[in-house]
């Protein structure tokens, strides 16, 4: 059996960057020459970046991918790695003629696997299966491929196949089988969800046996808006045996030798839906064997943890920010988006300001200043009375609106140090909050970025807990165990308005997350009352949703473009005409 | 030639109010039937109002529809209206298993039509097209149908479709054809554009000519979040002539006699992909001959007006909100804003409040209380100086800062005037502003609805202009005629940092409503360097966008759902691997 030695690039790239994430190919791809590999794979859409959303309906962004891979093919030559077979993943379309701005959107435009060899792209595969639920809107986008493309790589037989097509049974693994092929290789932009990679080791096991054939999927590494990439790249062979896997969240470069059966005929009889290439690579034997390992699985606290770092990260440094800024209460959500910060930029990039008020508690402020000095951010503070105090003696407010008034003066002055300095201001809301619309619109909620906005309160206290234990603690204690309140009137608890979020959680999760009824709420043994409560406080909140932050998705459905619902809305569970 | 008089109910209904919904089709059928109609349409989804969006995920929803249906039937017939075949547009699922949590979104679920009959579901159609593109979402939802429904009225064939079906030839237009029917109703809810009612008549008339057949075309009318459904109903002879046509933006119940083929055969030959059914409907004909005529086209500035104004009004009274707040600047935007909102809900319920800054200029404060005059909507000044100078004293801003910071007082004090007594904030930003980011993020965005979202700067003088003409001009003379200023820093006018407008819609236009790229648009006679600045003000601006007010969409491309871009993306036209 002929020997393959794999590189899987589970690396960066950033959407629109095509200059950027083409060095990057070029970069990997000399590392991977450097270690012997007969072939190198990226990530889908690793020269476009992924999702590039309605950038695919502007012409000259799709003429710009298919300029970057013909100009990339021949870079890679240059560099004198023209020998090296790279499959990556771009954007491609039909013609030009297909994708004029009266087409109809999608059609034509492909999300695109090509393999590069000797300056030219030798190979192409269109992705047959495309997903349209959760974050995904790729029916929106692309029209499916329905061929299988198969390289013949010096004398084995190698499938290309894009990410989704690994999610269902039936398609391109199964002509996989029908073509004989020895390796099928997997290309994805797989967004991160806890508890994910229990759910992709299977599913590549049961494609692999599908095909027959080993498959090495290959996995971006990321943050992009909402979204976190996560590697955990997974090569198995075609008995299902679990070969090599990377880590999550860092880049790294997978090289492993897989002994592949040789392709069985010289000149195989042509079959309807398969394109054959030939590629005459020299697959020589590496002396040394080389297995990529497999990397330790992470609790979940790591898990969700080092997602949170890498989707900050990123969104601030793909766009550019120096720095962030955000009010630092004393209390556990600021604290955590604090020590998640200083992980992620550093102390010297990260600026907390205490806003304290009239209302606010020693301990609040000495919680704050503790913080600081723990992480060794940079630290201010700004009080906010004589601003309030300003609009009190020229309004009359009273209740709520005076309550909203102090959170909206806090943004107010986040914003205007944001203007002055720099900064990205970062809204600190978690996932509980969010739900029930425990915020102030344009006051706690001001902010670009929210690095905690699917992390519901519950999970905020075991993430700090789980931080604290890992080296020197950045959160005071203080912070974690006392009672959670938003110091908006003398002596306010969030339990005031709230019930406890041990029992509030697991409603919010079942209403949002799995679409349950308040029938199948209640059933779950929640009750009935507080199931009518907080449903009615998640209706309600739609409008202040809509106006949110961005932030990173962890959780099987976000808000966010995960969860689309109608502001105006007139259902009520419960009600008439909903189930009794 | 039997003699069918149809009634087309272009009516309103409420996303999520069933039993509202269901009361208002009980009373439009009474009113159908008072009127001799032989067979009454409603709109696409009538029964849970149009787009339900992810609330279709939820199967309490799916079973609220349902039942909703069911009671529906049963209470027609109570009211003596059971002899009434009633088309109702509703949402369904292929069965309880279909759509348990673990299924595969959309899997099972329908866009469906109705027809009852004595008391009972006596015909269903499912949808066949789903659209996805631009602001729909339905392939994500739905599941297409595949069968056509016939249903045989007295001794007249009919043909059930829904919506997209009428936007695609070779569909169930072309099977209906091959069963020989005499009519196709097509339930709709289709949403408006500037001119899209130019597009609908034709498009009807193809369909009717490809089906050999009559086509009765009713369409919703409404507001519902950031849509407006305009109504413009349709009703064509087999030849494609127009027969009958509706208002746009106004319920109403077109009655109209249309002379049938009778059936040919008693007892037809079952075809595949034909579901027939039979209704003992008599079908007597009226001694007086019903017509429903053909409504006159409105003006571009007519249409536009009458969407803002409902998409306004309905976006308030559906959410239940006593009245509006806005500032009112003296300036364009927002005593175009005013105008409108004193149109959709009377001056008593209008508030608008002038926030003079020292570098308000004297016209500004006459020309908003001129306004307020003419109109009579209520009216206060608060001046902005005293809390803009609280924040000054306590910290140093400059600049841009400082700029900002007067804007965000203002939003301060609407949002507590909204606090305090219950108004719904409205923010006044036109899609010009809104494409190159010329607003203050959690200033003067501040608002759950801008009513003048979707309208360039252009087309907003246009507008005043236009409704300066019909009646007494409520928009003072001197608010159209001035150069635009945000009044942000001294003698401040918008030409200061942006383009004449005349100059910047038009590439706005060709940059975000149809996706042409630098090359295109420099093409297309626009300066080279002034392309270059306003594309990367509005790729810049992403982030803004994403936090901003819904408002109500007129035109083929509207910020919102319509246009989902990244905001991390660094495509920058003319870049390189961009289009040189």
């Amino acid at each position: 059996m002929p020997t393959l030695r794999i590189a899987l690039a589970q690396v960066n790239s950033t959407v629109g960057d095509i200059s950027g994430n083409a060095a990057a190919i070029r970069r990997w791809s000399r590392a991977a020459a450097e270690a012997g590999a007969h072939l190198v794979a990226f990530p889908e859409m690793m020269l476009t970046g992924y999702p590039i959303e309605d950038l695919v309906f502007r012409n000259s962004f799709i003429e710009a991918s298919r300029r970057g891979l013909a100009t990339l093919a021949a870079d890679l030559a240059a560099d004198g790695l023209g020998e090296l077979p790279v499959v990556v993943g771009y954007v491609d379309a039909d013609g030009p003629a297909a994708i004029s701005s009266d087409a109809v959107p999608g059609s034509g435009r492909r999300d695109a696997s090509a393999l590069l060899f000797r300056g030219e792209v030798a190979a192409t595969y269109f992705k047959h299966h495309l997903p349209n639920y959760g974050v995904f809107d790729e029916d929106r986008y692309f029209e499916p491929g329905h061929d299988l493309t198969v390289v013949r790589l010096g004398g084995v037989d190698v499938a290309l196949t894009v990410c989704e097509d690994v999610w269902q049974a039936g398609g391109p693994f199964t002509t996989a089988r029908q073509a004989g092929v020895g390796l099928v290789v997997n290309i994805n932009a797989s967004p991160y969800e806890l508890n994910k990679d229990d759910l992709r080791l299977p599913l590549v096991q049961r494609r692999a046996v599908e095909a027959g054939a080993a498959v090495a999927y290959v996995n971006a590494v990321g943050g992009q808006d909402e979204l976190v990439f996560d590697g955990d790249s997974i090569i198995v062979g075609a008995d299902g045996s679990l070969l090599a896997r990377g880590s999550q969240f860092v880049e790294e470069l997978l090289v492993h030798d897989l002994e592949l059966p040789a392709a069985a005929d010289d000149d195989p009889a042509p079959l309807p839906g398969i394109i054959r290439s030939f590629i005459p690579k020299n697959m020589d034997k590496n002396p040394e064997t080389q297995g990529a390992g497999i990397a330790e699985r992470l609790s979940d606290e790591q898990e969700v943890w080092q997602a949170l770092v890498l989707g900050l990260r990123d969104y601030v440094n793909k766009n550019r920010f120096p720095s962030v800024i955000f009010g630092l209460s004393g209390g556990i959500d600021s604290a955590v988006v604090a020590a998640i910060a200083v992980d992620a930029l550093g102390p010297e990039r990260v600026f907390a300001v205490s806003l304290p008020s009239g209302y606010s508690s020693e301990h609040s402020k000495d919680d704050a200043a503790d913080l600081a000095k723990r992480t060794g951010l940079n630290y201010r503070v700004e009080p906010i009375q004589p601003m309030v105090d300003g609009f009190l003696a020229n309004m009359t407010l009273t209740g709520l609106a005076a309550e909203n008034l102090q959170a909206r003066v806090r943004g107010v002055i986040l914003m205007a140090l944001s203007n002055q300095e720099g900064h990205l201001v970062l809204t600190t809301g978690n996932k509980s909050e969010l739900a029930v619309g425990y915020s102030t619109l344009y006051g706690d909620s001001v902010g670009g970025y929210n690095p905690i906005k699917d992390v519901p309160k519950t999970m905020v206290w075991q993430l700090a807990r789980w931080r604290n234990t890992q080296g020197e603690p950045p959160i005071p204690e203080n912070s974690i165990t006392k009672p959670p309140s938003a110091e908006l009137r003398p002596d306010q608890k969030d339990s005031d308005s709230l019930p406890d979020y041990e029992v509030l959680d697991p409603i919010i999760k079942g209403y949002v997350d799995h679409d349950l009824g308040r029938d199948e709420l209640i059933a779950a043994g929640n009750d009935p009352a507080l199931v009518d409560r907080v449903l009615r406080l998640v209706d309600i909140a739609e409008y202040k949703r809509r106006q949110a932050a961005p932030g990173t998705k962890i959780s099987g459905k976000a808000f966010g473009r995960d969860r689309r619902l109608p502001i105006t809305n007139k259902f009520r569970e419960g009600n008439a005409f909903s189930p009794l």
